[in-house]
C-alpha cells in the first residue's frame, strides 16, 4: 500500500505535535514536511520534541513552496481559524486534499471552499471536533431522541471551567431537539426547594453541569422511558483523543470530492 | 386520528398483562378482545387484575371466531413460541397485523410469514426483544464497532441468573464481530494470576458477567480508544420497560406490508 | 440458636408486608403475631397476601393484649410517626424491644423514649431510614469529606417526585458539612450561560437533580482532587431495600439497652 | 504557621517531581533541599524541569550532609525500597520525620523501624498507596462487607498492563475477606457459557478485570443486597492523584512519634 503524504500545518501546537506523533506511528502515513510561523529552513527533527530520524522533514513558513516542493496527499491543519481557512483554500487551489481542525468558519467559508472542492475535484474535511467517541455520543443521541421523550445530559468537567454548561453539552441538547417531541420534563408541579437543583433548561430538558477538581472531559446523555435507562458516556482523558478523529478524516478525505463539514456526516 | 383496534393474544400473563394496561393509558390504542385459553365467553374486566370499565371486552379461547367478530387491526401476541406462530399466520390470513413477540422462531417459520405476509399485503412484526433501549444499545454498539476496534461488555444481573454470559451479552458480541476489525483485546503477553479475571473470550473482546442480588437486568457495552471511552449502557428495572417498544411496533405494524424481524430493522 | 420472637404493627401496609415475608424467609426469626387497626380475631394467614402456614399468627387490635398474650422479644413497627410513638412506648413498658421505622419523632419523643429506655433496662431502634446501603453512603460521604474539599451530589429518581433536590441529598450535604471545610467550589469567576447549570448550592457544594421515567431512587457523591475522584454510588431498585436494614436492627436491638437514633450510630 | 521544612528525594522521578512541585504551592511546606544520586554540589532550579525561583535550594548527593546542613523537618522519600529503608533509617537517627512512598519493605524492616520511631520519638509514615481516594474506597469496603454478604469487583485499566487481576483489586478483595462471612455467590449452580464470564474467583467473590485503551486507573466494589446496590468507585487519572495523599501524610507525621503502615490507619 503506497504512504499518504502528508504536511502538517501547527507542529508545534497541542494537538499539531499529537498530530506529528500519530504519522510516526501509524504505518501507512508518512509524513514529508510541516508549516510553521517560523523555523524556515531547519528540519523539524533538530527540534526539541520531535527527535525522531522519523521527523526529519523540512519546516516551511510559506505554504506554497511547501505544497509545490513536498507535494502531499493531505494537508492537515491544526492552527487557528484565520490559517484554517487559508491554509485549506491554498491547499485545494494545488490539489491537495485538507483536514481542518479548528472552529469559526463562516457560511461563507463554506460555501466558498465548496466551490473550490468542485472545481478541484478534490474533498476537503472541517472537523470541529475529532474525538470520534464524542461524535458518535452526540450522533447516537440525536437517534435515540426519536424513541425517548425524555432525557437529561449531565457533563462533568475540571473546575477550572469557566462557563456552564460545556459547548458539547448545547450542541448534544441542539441535536436532540432537531428530531424529540417537545416536552417539559418532570413532574408538571414539581418545584425546587433550593434553586437550580433541576439544572439548566434547554427546551424542556435538563442539563446539569459538574466541576470538580480531577476530572478531565465527560458527558452522560441519559434517556428514561417506563422501566428502562439508555445512557451514553463519553470520557475523554487527555487530548490524544482527537488522534482517531485524525486517522479517519485522513483516509476519508482521500476518497472524497466534496467538502464534509463534522466527522458525524461520514460516520455512519 | 381512529384508534387503532387490538386484540392481545396472552393476557393473563406477565407481559400480557402489561399490554393490556398499555392500552388502557395510549389514546389512540383501543382494546377489542383477548385471546385466553381459558374463561371462553367471560368479559375481560370480570377478572381480578383487569377491573377498569376500559377493559370490558370479550375473551375468547377461539381465534378464528375473535377475529372475525371483533375485527382488530392488530393481534398482539404474548404468548410462547408454538402459539406465537399459529396466531401470527392465522392473523395473516384474515387480514390482521400480528407483532409477536415470543422467540424460538425457525427459518422455515419465518419463510412461511414473510410469504404470507406478501400474499396478504400485511406487515407482521416479531421482536425477541421489545425494551426500545437495549434494541437501541446493540445497534449502536455495531454502529460504534467500526470506528473503535476495542470493546468489552460488562453485563449485571440479579444472582438468580443460572447462565453467564447473558443471551444480550451474546447477541450484542455478535452483532460488533460482524463489523469489527478482528483482535486479540488486551497486552499480548497478559496473564491472569486468578483465572478468569479478563472475563469470557469472545472472537478476541471480553464480556463479564456480574451477579449480585439487588441488581435486576443492565448492560454496559465500553468501548476504548486513545484517550478516550465511549459507554453504552442500558438498564432494565422491570417489564414494564418492553412497553414503549409495543406501542412502537403497533404503530410502525400499520404502515408494513412486510415480515420484520427484530425493532432494530425499523429504527433508524 | 433460639428464635427471636417478633411482633409487626402495621402487616399489610408496604413495609410491613415486606417486614412479614422477611420473618418468614429468616431462619432465626419466628412471627408471633401482628397489630392491625382490624381483622382482630382472625389468623394473618387468613388474608390474601400471607396465605403460607408460617403466617398462621393472631392479628391483634389491641397492642396490650397482644403483647400479654404473644411476649415477643421485639416489636417492628412500620405505621404512622404517631402510632409508632405510642407502639415505641408500650413495648418498652412491657419489656419488649421496638424497632420502629417511621420518621418525624419529636425531640421531646426521643427524651422520654431514651429515659425509658434507661428504666426498663431495653433497647430501642428509631431508623428514619433502613436501607443499609444508603446509611452507608451517607456515613462513608461524611467519613470522606474530611479529606475531599470538593464535592457534588448526583440524585437521580423517577419524574413523578415533586420535589428536588430530595431529602436524602440534602441530609447527605448537611453531614458532609459538618466536617468538610467551607468552599465555594467551581472555578472563582464560572458562569452559567442556561441558569441553573451548575445545580443547586448548598454552603458551597452543588446538588444536581435528574428525574426521568423508568429511574427508582438513585444518588451518587462525587469527591475530586488533583487527578483523582472517589464515588459513593447508592441505587436502590424496590422497597425490599429496607429489609436488610430490618433484619440488621432487630439483631442489634437485642444487644442494645439505651435508645439508638438512626442505624449509622451502630454501623462501624 | 511556621512552614513545615521538607526534603525530598528522588526529585527527578515522576513521583519525585510532582512533590516538588506540591510544596511550590502549598503555603505552608518549604523545599530546603534534595536527594540524588548526582548533581551534587548544583541547586535544584539549575534542572530543566525546575527553573522556578522556589526550587532555588542545595542538591545533594549524601543524605547526611543533607541533614546536618538544611535540617529538614520531613523527608519524602519517593526512590526505590532499597533507597526507602535506607532513607528512612538515617532520616530518624537525625530526628528528622520520614514519609516514604516506596512498597517492598519487610517485617524485619518494618519492626526495625518501629523501634526507632520508639527510641526517637519520631513518627515515621510509609504508605504504599498515597491516592487517598483509592485508600478510601478500600477502607470503606471493608467497612461495607460486614453489612453486604455479597460483593464483586471490577477493575478497569489501559490495555498495557500485564496482569489481572490489579494489585489494587486483590488487596481490596484481601480487606473485604477480613471481615465478610465467607460465600460462594452467584446462583449455585450457575453455568458459564464460555469460560471467564463470571471472573476471578476470590473466596467466593468475583473479581473482574476490564483493559482498554484510552482508560487510566479505575475500580469499582459493588455491594448487593435485596433491592439495592452500593457502589464505591475511584477513579485515577494521573499521577498528581497521590499529591493529596502525600501533603497529608507530611501533616499527620509531624504529630506522630510511632510507626505507621498505611494511610488507611491514619483515616478515621
Amino acid at each position: 500500500m503506497e504512504k499518504v503524504r502528508i504536511v502538517i500545518a501547527g507542529p508545534r501546537g497541542r494537538m499539531g505535535k499529537e498530530a506529528v506523533y500519530l504519522t510516526g506511528r501509524t504505518d501507512h502515513f508518512e509524513l514529508v514536511g510541516v508549516l510553521d510561523y517560523k523555523h524556515e529552513g531547519k528540519r523539524l527533527n533538530e527540534l526539541d520534541d520531535f527527535t525522531s530520524p522519523a521527523y526529519d522533514v523540512p519546516i516551511y513558513t510559506d505554504i506554497e513552496k511547501c505544497l509545490q516542493e513536498v507535494k502531499p496527499d493531505v494537508l492537515i491543519d491544526l492552527t487557528t481559524p484565520e490559517f484554517g481557512m487559508f491554509h485549506a483554500k491554498t491547499a485545494l487551489q494545488y490539489g491537495v486534499r485538507p483536514v481542518v481542525g479548528t472552529t469559526g468558519f463562516t457560511n461563507e467559508n463554506l460555501a466558498e471552499l465548496e466551490a473550490l472542492c468542485e472545481e478541484m475535484d478534490r474533498g476537503c474535511i472541517i472537523a470541529p471536533n475529532f474525538a470520534l467517541g464524542a461524535v458518535l455520543m452526540m450522533k447516537f443521541s440525536k437517534l435515540a431522541a426519536k424513541y425517548f421523550d425524555d432525557v437529561e445530559i449531565i457533563e462533568l468537567h475540571h473546575d477550572r471551567k469557566l462557563d456552564a454548561p460545556s459547548g458539547t453539552a448545547v450542541k448534544t441538547a441542539e441535536l436532540i431537539a432537531e428530531v424529540r417531541k417537545p416536552k417539559k420534563q418532570g413532574h408538571p408541579e414539581e418545584k425546587e426547594t433550593i434553586q437550580g437543583a433541576r439544572g439548566a433548561d434547554f427546551d424542556g430538558m435538563r442539563i446539569h453541569s459538574v466541576r470538580l477538581p480531577g476530572l478531565i472531559a465527560h458527558q452522560q446523555v441519559m434517556f428514561g422511558a417506563d422501566g428502562e435507562t439508555l445512557t451514553l458516556k463519553h470520557d475523554s482523558y487527555n487530548r490524544t483523543s482527537f488522534m482517531s478523529g485524525v486517522r479517519f478524516a485522513v483516509d476519508e478525505v482521500l476518497k472524497a470530492n466534496v467538502l464534509i463539514y463534522g466527522l458525524e456526516n461520514i460516520m455512519e
